[in-house]
């Protein structure tokens, strides 16, 4: 492994990260609130060290599939510590783990939080916490390939291994315009939603960070209320356009192109449409007698199946309190997630496809051996390479998805509590149900099970593959080392 | 597909099941029960009805794999029904589907049931319902294989597709041979428990319904208490025989064989004991202050253990009275199930393993990816056609879990229910928590609830791969009939 390039991105990450809090020290000062200073002390430390840092360059420019999962992996449990360093700093999360807890919730665009009272916090840090999803939702190493000219071996490795779904399709031949392409995308339609928010009556503040926490699927909200406070105009605009950064970017370069034809007719589009139709009407009969008209009925039913397919995780109205039906359909939907390729969470729609198209091609080549079936998905044909990083994920997931369900089974919490708290962390939500209900929080969790949901968040945004390389390669060194000792000692 | 041959041998299946019923007529002769007369009828006509079958021979002797996965999905959907009708005709389950229900239960070893009331049933039913459940534990088709002369090439695939686990190893080198082994070291170990019970003052025919049940790790009860009222002695001698039944049966051939080190040193084997180990311990802990002895404390503890994770479902408790913890222990239980090559359900121990080793396996191999990695289970090499039975299997059986998932929360009742209602039934475990808990049943359920289940229970048993390759031919010959009304209407 390449360890001393690795350290050269690292460095240049903790720049960013002190660049990334600058916004917030802009927040505090309209707000004269003194936790600016501490923001801008920390980003004036971050962005020092990062630079002092990238002074080492490395030897070798050598840079393999393995280093880039190992550099997004560090980067990201580094990006969750340092990020929590000003929370804590400025007292408004006194207890580090927490602050690393919210961190992690909001770069992994989950959403899940440990605050009791939300409105207690200072501006700065509700600044900092949405920018936080808005940033993790495309990815961090993504807007720094945006930003840095490196080699573009490097990027497409450490482009793979932090974006989402099955495959990363180049959209444009070189990976630097390609992420420069998807921010552009990214920042036209968080735009759009805060001017659509401005014209709802909202202030500026609260237009921009739920456009950040919307854009990046993440659900962080800045009231104690999430979004049920809001006019029915404010919660339409917020769920198409939690909709709209569920779609598959690959779809709006697409349109981009003015290949609208390709890009309606995009399979895995026409499947996550399907799906929140056929949830929300599910829903909507299940609830039509909890609401006074048809309109709140289906403006709550289709908020909160685009909030939980989406793995944004809001909340219009407390659907803890829905009867069982609506609350399973939130609860199957958490683990579809949204389209490959967009800020959501989840297994996504496309790895189901494939799932359910392997099965029967397999079933087929079962019966008739001698033919060769092909999977082909959005209208081309799958390589096994991907077919087999789809299996691997599963496996990889529900053994992940197992072990911490076990962990978390310790706390004694009864089992809606447990699984819907693994289920709704692993997935990127933000809230589950009991206990963890959308009007409750996370911070009552032991320091090990708030551990664990870190790993799960991490591990469900970077989509497993990155931790379980770092896992073996910290693995195997411990081996070595053990094997070591025994030598010298023997 | 050769469809001749599988009629020939679905045919001697109907005249298997006839046979089967003849105890049944014994049973109810010593009670003097008039559903004895029933039970006859029924017997006679299935006997007459295979044996006239059976006198038309296929013309081909060809038979592939996929014609071996068909006839087993259609002799245990055949035995299900043909297995329900004494129930109905004898009044002691007047509605045909619950009939249905129940059996596919009894020979799927599952355990579930639709009774309100046990004691109320005849003993020559209850008698059918045991004897259902020792029948498939072992497999209806292996049975078939121990006394028919069929040809060898076509037993390997019925093995195959009817045994429980990852891999079939063959024992002796003919198969038919190995189907007799098997039944014999089975009779064995059923015939001891017998012995011990009926030491433990349990009436003949408690006894040797217990032996059935628990032998084919089935978990049908005689009594509405399950076996609650039974002495701490037959508590533990049912709680060992269910341990042994859940050991990969190639552990006793290998003891058989005198390989004493071999038999206790199999990897899945120590496995299976650890699991069991640890689980005690964490019910131990959990439910300490429950009971006033110690020893009550381990009774129950490693009664329901172990009855849970060889997928059972006995009751020495009313373990949904217990703490969350040592509740979602026995939830996660349910997945793991027994050994490969035991009568007991569940993914197997086997499987975990391997997914296990699979997952560090890819990620040494991302590390490195020149060198070759194998993967050993149990001392020998795993092929990687066993590996993509092991992915296959987990694809599926993902899928089918979340379809039933979905069309069991239709029905509207709490997330416990639903979700351990399809847990139990896929795993082949018995009762669930909530309202399908030990001393609940699942007669409430509607008629396409009851449907789902059912398939559930099969799929579990069958592990999957029949009813999907069933399920494959059927979608492509209707495909097929489509077509050509389509064509014929042009």
């Amino acid at each position: 492994m390449n360890l001393a390039m690795i350290c050269y991105i690292l460095s240049w990450a903790v720049c960013l990260i002190g660049l990334f809090l600058l916004p917030s020290c802009v927040a505090a000062l309209f707000y004269q609130e003194t936790a600016g200073l501490v923001y801008l002390a920390v980003a004036a430390v971050y962005i020092a060290a990062g630079l002092l840092l990238t002074r080492k360059k490395p030897a070798s420019s050598r840079f393999y599939a393995k280093d880039g999962y190992v550099t997004v992996a560090l980067t990201w449990m580094l990006a969750s510590i340092l990020g929590a360093v000003p929370f804590t700093l400025a007292g408004d999360i006194p207890n580090f783990l927490d602050a690393v807890f919210e961190t992690a919730s909001g770069f992994t665009t989950t959403g899940s939080t440990i605050l009791t009272d939300i409105e207690a916090v200072s501006h700065a840090s509700l600044f900092w916490r949405a920018f936080t999803q808005w940033l993790g939702g495309m990815g961090i190493l993504v807007f720094l390939m945006a930003i840095l000219p490196l080699s573009s071996g490097r990027n497409i490795h450490l482009m793979r291994a932090e974006s989402t779904g099955a495959s990363v399709e180049k959209m444009v031949p070189k990976i630097r315009e390609s992420a420069t392409l998807l921010y552009k995308i990214y920042g036209v339609l968080t735009l759009s939603e805060m001017v659509l928010l401005l014209f709802g009556g909202m202030s500026f503040f609260e237009a921009i960070t739920t456009s950040f926490t919307s854009g990046g699927t993440g659900g962080f909200g800045v009231l104690n209320t999430s979004m049920s406070a809001y006019s029915p105009y404010v919660q339409y605009v917020v769920t198409v356009f939690q909709l709209l950064f569920g779609v598959n970017f690959g779809v709006y370069f697409l349109l981009l192109a003015r290949k609208f034809k390709a890009g309606l007719l995009y399979e895995e589009l026409r499947w996550y449409l399907l799906v929140i139709a056929v949830a929300t009407a599910l829903v909507m009969w299940d609830i039509r007698s909890l609401f006074p008209t048809l309109e709140e009925v289906f403006r709550h039913s289709f908020f909160q199946v685009v909030t939980i397919m989406t793995t944004t995780g809001y909340m219009s109205t407390d659907f803890s309190l829905w009867p069982s039906l609506s609350q399973s359909v939130l609860v199957l939907l958490m683990f579809i997630g949204a389209c490959a390729g967009s800020t959501g969470g989840g297994m996504k729609i496309s790895r189901w496809l494939l799932m359910g198209k392997y099965v029967r091609c397999e079933a087929k080549r079962l019966r008739h051996p001698r033919v060769v079936y092909k999977i082909r998905l959005n209208g081309s044909a799958v390589s096994d390479d991907i077919l087999r990083q789809v299996l691997f994920y599963l496996v990889a997931y529900v053994l992940i998805f197992v072990v911490s369900l076990m962990l978390i089974s310790l706390e004694g919490y009864d089992l809606v509590t447990s699984f819907t708290s693994v289920a709704t962390t692993y997935n990127n939500v933000g809230p589950g149900l009991s206990l963890v209900g959308p009007t409750s929080n996370f911070a009552f969790y032991s320091p090990l099970s708030k551990l664990v949901l870190i790993f799960d968040m991490l591990a469900g945004r970077l989509e497993v593959l990155p931790l379980v390389v770092l896992l073996s390669a910290m693995g195997e060194k411990c081996g070595s080392v053990l094997k070591r000792t025994k030598k010298s000692a023997a």
